[in-house]
């Protein structure tokens, strides 16, 4: 389904965060994006490859702090250097996608995004491909904010949701149906979560959207004029010799916020397209091991690993061998010198960790 | 309690063990005699720091594998290099007191001598010495073969026992009480061993012995006559060129027997000195760990280590860091790039893993 619009199509992923639940492994630098967590490629080199056929490698844009701008070159061979943009400082996504309106609307007034993620496992990829060219076409041709939803599989606590109203025609040869969105709302708890998918117009807010430069920046104009202002004090430096000052200049003081709550949950131009694709959320070990093949005992292992009658574990060695006897459902990962224990149910807590070696000056060196 | 007799005494420390159960930390290169597990000093200079004011460091000698004879005498530089003499084959402890007994006889044909391990945890140090400066006059003017009896301080079945009989009088001023001993035993049940100690007449057995080497040579002749000519053919060659030689081709024929087997259950002149010092065999880590300081959360920790809601685990890491998270009773041990991870009712089976790895070609630079 090729198209004209799509000549002016961009996409933008966004690879700031750290990962802290992947420590040992995920560092300050060497952060989750950049790990190979799901198969040979990083995180981020697999959101680069399944753009591939949709949008040209010389338009993904990747967002990240400038602290990791060198390591994210250095990893991700294929991205252009130029397109790996440091954040000066952490402003959550609202200013994100700012920046990113600026820069593509200096390269293309008449530019399309689409916002990504690298933190996410897919599958499907024809269709997220087809989900995202829609959403495109659609926002080249319509002044509205797309945001993909997913088709829930399960009521997920886990997840916010979209909730949809009239279907919507974009006016664009597309197979994937796009509806008006009526309301965003947080991570339910699960007797809500059942009510929503009781109702059939409910899907999992995905984080990924699509809009137009300029739809972006009206929008801003209207709910958060002071990025619609950085985004026009952005433009003109641009791709010259001065894009870093002038990004130091005006993201420093913009406010931490996201785009859900900046936008999503205010503009009333939002329509939502129908992911089908699979897609989650690979936020911790256990997550990362849903996706990977394990053992007859159930042990999902990577590197030199040796186990005796121990089941349903995740080990993760870097080192000369991790040997384990008798265990269930840990999670054990060594990566440079560092070992990490922890029960399957208590990996969130592994960001615990992490924050109390913050804490610890002698201790700066593992993060 | 000086005595003339102590001029004739040599200590022997039986150091030929790997400690498989201590991997990764314990190694074929470094076995358990070798590392620091109780304190900074090693096992091996434990032992020899206990005989401290009773034999003098140059009748101090050590026996273990030949391949580690190097690694003994650096890591323990109190010893005499020439005292650290290393066992061509492994040929359990019959063949090894015999060896002991030649070189104790070459030296001084009057000799009397204890054997000792570097196995074991021991307190009340000034008993200790008493006990064993006893055993060392009775052996040197009785013809008999003195056992070290512990009392036993719960009904264990992890050690073999010694039945005691009438008191024994060997002529010597001690406090140290000496029994003729009716029979050694095996581990028995836990039935059997409360039984044991309802009669009062039950020791534990230590594995520690003193005799003079004339009389464990005569004993040997009598019940196990291819010691006792070993002992002849070697006894020319000691402190001489042709030592290794002679005893390489002296040693290598020996049978493979317990110096239980072949002497202790046979002979009828064997007494046993009450060892009322604290002793205790340290076997796997979570005997080592009862000996060690613990945090309030019962945890026993080396090296770097950070915990989290964990209770009662033993965590030594010679890494960068080892972090645990919501987990008890766990042993965890990393050591040179290996991590073992096994519940502490699970520690004796590490010697499968090494036995594992040893099967693995792969792996024999982890042993």
């Amino acid at each position: 389904m090729p198209s004209a619009t799509l000549d002016h199509a961009y996409a933008v992923i966004l690879a700031g965060g750290y990962g802290e639940r992947f420590w040992p492994l995920s560092t300050m630098a060497r952060p989750k994006q950049l790990l190979s967590l799901l198969s040979e490629r990083t995180m981020l080199e697999m959101a680069f490859d399944r753009l591939d056929g949709l949008v040209p490698h010389d338009r993904v844009l990747v967002l990240t702090s400038a602290d990791l701008v060198d390591a994210t070159i250095a990893t991700a061979p294929d991205l252009l250097p130029e397109n790996v943009i440091g954040e000066p400082v952490r402003r959550d996504t609202a200013a994100a996608v700012a920046l990113a309106a600026a820069v593509v609307k200096a390269r293309d007034p008449e530019g399309v995004f689409c916002i990504l993620t690298a933190d996410h496992v897919m599958g499907d990829l024809d269709v997220f491909r087809d989900t995202i060219r829609s959403g495109l076409e659609v926002a080249a041709s319509n002044d509205v904010l797309v945001t993909i939803g997913i088709t829930p599989t399960h009521p997920s606590t886990a997840f916010g949701y979209v909730e949809t109203g009239d279907s919507f025609d974009g006016g664009v040869d597309t197979s994937i149906p796009f509806h008006r969105v009526a309301r965003f709302v947080e991570k339910p708890d699960r007797e809500t979560a059942e009510g929503y998918l009781e109702t059939g117009r409910f899907w999992w807010n995905s984080g990924m959207f699509v809009w137009s430069a300029a739809s972006v920046e009206a929008s801003f104009a209207a709910h958060r004029p002071e990025l619609a202002e950085f985004i026009d004090t952005l433009v003109p430096s641009v791709d010259t010799d001065g894009f870093a000052d002038a990004l130091a200049a005006g993201f420093e003081p913009l406010e931490k916020i996201s785009i859900d709550y900046a936008l999503m949950e205010k503009a009333d131009n939002i329509v939502m397209a129908e992911g089908t694709f699979s897609w989650d959320d690979v936020g911790s070990w256990p997550e990362v091991a849903n996706h990977l093949p394990a053992d007859d005992a159930g042990n999902v292992t990577r590197g030199a690993v040796s186990t005796l009658d121990a089941a349903n574990n995740i080990v993760l060695s870097d080192g000369r061998l991790t040997a384990i006897i008798g265990v269930e459902d840990l999670v054990v990962v060594h990566a440079d010198g560092a070992t990490l224990i922890c029960p399957k149910d208590r990996a969130q807590d592994v960001k615990k960790i992490v924050t109390e070696l913050r804490a610890n000056p002698d201790h700066q060196d593992l993060l």
